[in-house]
């Protein structure tokens, strides 16, 4: 019976659909980012750490202790040191004012604080060269910085590095038509590339909600994964060049513009993820694919995790060329949801369902796509996979769909405590940690699943009326110990910053750790390059 | 006149066109590919170096002279060596029998040949890590090689390298029909891989001419390109995990199996086209699409190369999501093929044209994507791109197609001597070499243009009734500097090997090439593997 009422209702759903386009999807995102920043401000405020000591203990709440001291081999800086710069890059390039470093040595999630006396705006490859070779030659430590919006403590200060922001450095070089290949300086904000990109009739392969405030530069330096990952891949596939310059000021110029070139090392994957501690990146040269203009939007219900996977299956293989989001919620998310932020209302409302999934697809023809997205939704209901479903029949609907999604960490915040673990897993085991969890964690906490299936991303996220030792025990290390069990990653996306460097042995062996370390230790021989993070303490002093 | 006559015999084909599948095509190059390798063999046999000598130079039909020494630091292999590997290995896997050498010291082109008296066959990564660990200590050089397919000397000994092969190392691990992700050892064979992931309902992101013998360890090490990159990109954006053995006999264990991962630096792209110098790859993790059923070939001519770059551009907006081929060839090219070659007819008979597309479109729902293709080309043609064009009706078309263009280096072997470039560019500067190449070599040889546009890569191809060394001065350096100078690579995608490592520097700045080698010389410092390849010889030694 109720397959049979959920056919009905998405066949009239499907029936009544218009053709409409859904351009402002992702700026709506971004909003319920901000958002849910600005709620989490006030309860992380708290634990910040004031940096201004020679040891800092970060104790937040989703993490355990972790204890830095200060690298005693880095000079402190000094009124010659000002004057040079000064003497390099010109008084304005050089910023004293305490109201200004406040900003730049606090994160963006008012999570670390560093005590940085100096921020420096190079305007030039060149610049940040000479600036490099200065501070390595005096063994001054630098933080590189782009739009700082990251979120495990990775580009702001530990104690008092010097900070190179790039943000002065936001020239579009190039831009190729024919190729798409996109060619500008690091300090271009990820919006404005979009923007300059739409006029040309094409999309930057990366999207993120702080795309407002991110630098291309940054989302290199942290291969920021983000929403359009499904369809079109990691940086590492889509950076075709970069310019990046080393510790000792030495320039690397692999700035290609090419789809092949297999002359030596590809050097340029090195600096693509290693969070500014190898080199800092200058310039990068991108692949960007064609816009297109259709898009569309369903939400659906699954009754089991195990269906969700088939349905995965069943859309690569059926939908495979414009499959462009696939992202799912279970039962707890979604109460929470509905719960906690106004004006949500579930579109499957006859009863609740134990997991939620949201398609995007993306492709060149409205009326075709639209037509296969039914077709894959009416055969993937007649099969079983799907209990209810319907689809976007307007903008605003569409966004109402991405508005639940988006909406559960807001809603998370509001609810009270909360733990948050952004995994990668296979897909076949992902949903068995939140299932394990529930039965470790009892009554004493809410287990809450969400994210990028597609990807295999998962956000875990344990809801507890107030932060409790008793509960943090209970996940931490059992969360690490159990992704890496399953060969999983504990930094999906977000990479390890200050945060998760300690954590790396749980997804990386010691020989490989060993080998970065001993990467780290040939391209940056004092060190100063963001340091205490991405590497263990222990081989990072 | 002209266009209206090629717009109905466009349409006069589109109308007779018929719902087939097109599934052998690539079997079909690859006979190709195999016929036109023996006819290259009679031309190049009288050129191949010997190696048994302690100097040997490399003076074959299309590049330079190259001298290389051997590094007198290495060992030579004595009776206690062999010992040691017999008890190792066992008896059956450690290969001394003359004939067996004869065949693995040779390249698939029969240009290159070692003198090694030792073939070993390890089973296991740990096997191989003994054997490396061994050869370090002994300093005992090291080539390792897989099915010994490439084309610039990479896989085979340049001396008496002791030859790690690891053919035996052949299975497939697990393959996930959720994900896509397939973990396998190195010694697979491409087109086993194939036919194992056809059966799955999936396909490899990469296929080459030589499937049939190439090994996925050296399609990874090689960061072999081949005809679908223009769809799925390169194997940086699709290998998601590997384990190598490093040179001290180290395992490092990259061997993931998710699509996102920022858990420190991303060393496996060290070793994806490192061309087996830095590390032994013995594991694969590769991301694969699943199979899409329909395929649609179309051949097309337009008048100018101004139209080529402006299809492309149109294709990649109009097919996007289901191209999956835009290959390009030049009048003379077509020429060579009709006189050259039994059987091949030009499709497009009426008049010659001074450059043919050859455009195939992949996706999952026959009559609609036939429908998208036809559409484009029809409004390509009213719009003047195209002056003339035919869609394949059958498997025997389509066929006929794609054996214009994979004969081109067939008819060009058999019309005399032929100098071969193998060159990345931007799109909009490629075909520039081309003209001026002809205007600088005038009546002293033929100038062929061809390649596959999609990727930016063009098979530059200089055709003379026999091998003169005034053609050469003409031909070299000019081509390199022409690459160097509009920002190309000189190897789009073969690699350097033993033919290009001095040539690095055409592409590639001395900054970059130095911290190659000084990461080289971190990973490998008594530079066991794959010695005198891929780095400039004078930072080698």
């Amino acid at each position: 019976m109720e397959k049979w009422r959920a056919t009905s209702n998405l066949r009239r759903s499907l029936k009544s659909i218009l053709n409409r386009q859904l351009s402002s999807v992702s700026e709506f995102r971004y909003l319920n980012e901000k958002r849910s920043c600005q709620s989490s401000f006030n309860l992380i405020r708290d634990c910040k750490s004031l940096g201004q000591v020679n040891a800092i203990q970060h104790r937040c709440f989703s993490s355990a202790s972790t204890l830095v001291q200060r690298n005693p081999s880095f000079s402190t800086l000094n009124s010659d040191d000002i004057s040079y710069f000064k003497g390099l890059l010109g008084e304005k390039s050089v910023i004293q004012d305490e109201d200004r470093l406040e900003t730049v040595n606090t994160d963006w999630m008012h999570k670390y604080k560093g005590s940085s006396k100096l921020l420096l705006l190079p305007r030039s490859t060149e610049e940040v060269a000479q600036i490099l070779r200065y501070c390595n030659s005096r063994c001054l430590a630098v933080v590189p910085q782009g739009g700082n919006t990251g979120l495990v403590g990775g580009s702001v200060p530990v104690f008092d590095e010097v900070i190179v922001n790039v943000s002065s450095m936001n020239n579009i070089i190039s831009f190729d038509k024919v190729s798409g290949i996109l060619v500008c300086e690091a300090g271009c904000i990820l919006e404005n590339l979009i923007s300059f990109l739409d006029n040309q009739g094409f999309i930057m392969p990366l999207d993120l909600g702080a795309k407002g405030s991110c630098q291309i530069g940054g989302n290199v330096s942290t291969n920021a994964g983000g929403l359009r990952l499904v369809r079109y891949g990691s940086l590492h596939g889509n950076v075709l060049g970069l310019e990046a310059v080393l510790a000792n000021g030495d320039v690397l110029d692999m700035l290609g513009t090419l789809r092949k070139d297999n002359t030596g090392y590809d050097l340029k994957h090195l600096f693509i993820g290693s969070e500014g501690s190898l080199g800092i990146v200058t310039k990068v040269s991108i692949l960007t694919p064609p816009k297109l203009s259709s898009v569309n939007i369903a939400f659906l219900a699954c009754n089991d995790y195990s269906s969700c996977q088939k349905l995965l299956m069943e859309a690569k293989r059926k939908l495979g060329e414009i499959l462009s989001a696939f992202e799912f919620l279970d039962t707890e998310a979604m109460n929470l949801v509905l719960h906690q932020l106004d004006g949500v209302r579930n579109p499957l409302p006859a009863s609740m369902h134990n997991f939620y999934i949201l398609i995007e697809t993306t492709g060149s023809d409205e009326s075709y796509n639209r037509e296969k997205l039914e077709a894959f939704l009416l055969s993937s209901m007649e099969g079983g996979l799907i209990s209810d479903g319907v689809l976007a029949q307007d903008i605003n609907q569409a966004s109402s769909f991405w508005r639940i999604r988006e909406g559960v960490p807001e809603a998370l915040m509001k609810a009270g405590a909360v733990y948050k673990y952004d995994l990668s897993l296979p897909v076949e085991k992902m949903y068995d940690l939140v299932d394990d969890m529930r039965i470790r964690l009892g009554d004493l906490a809410t287990v809450v699943g969400y994210g990028h299936l597609g990807d295999g991303n998962l956000h875990l996220n344990v809801s507890a009326p107030e932060y409790d030792d008793k509960i943090l025990e209970q996940i931490e290390p059992y969360v690490y110990e159990w992704t890496s069990k399953h060969r999983g990653s504990i930094s999906a996306e977000h990479g390890l910053g200050l945060m998760k460097a300690d954590k790396i042995y749980y997804s990386k062996s010691t020989e490989t750790v060993q080998t970065m370390a001993s990467i780290k230790k040939l391209l940056d021989p004092n060190g100063i390059l963001n340091p205490y993070k991405v590497l263990p303490h222990s081989l990072n002093s």
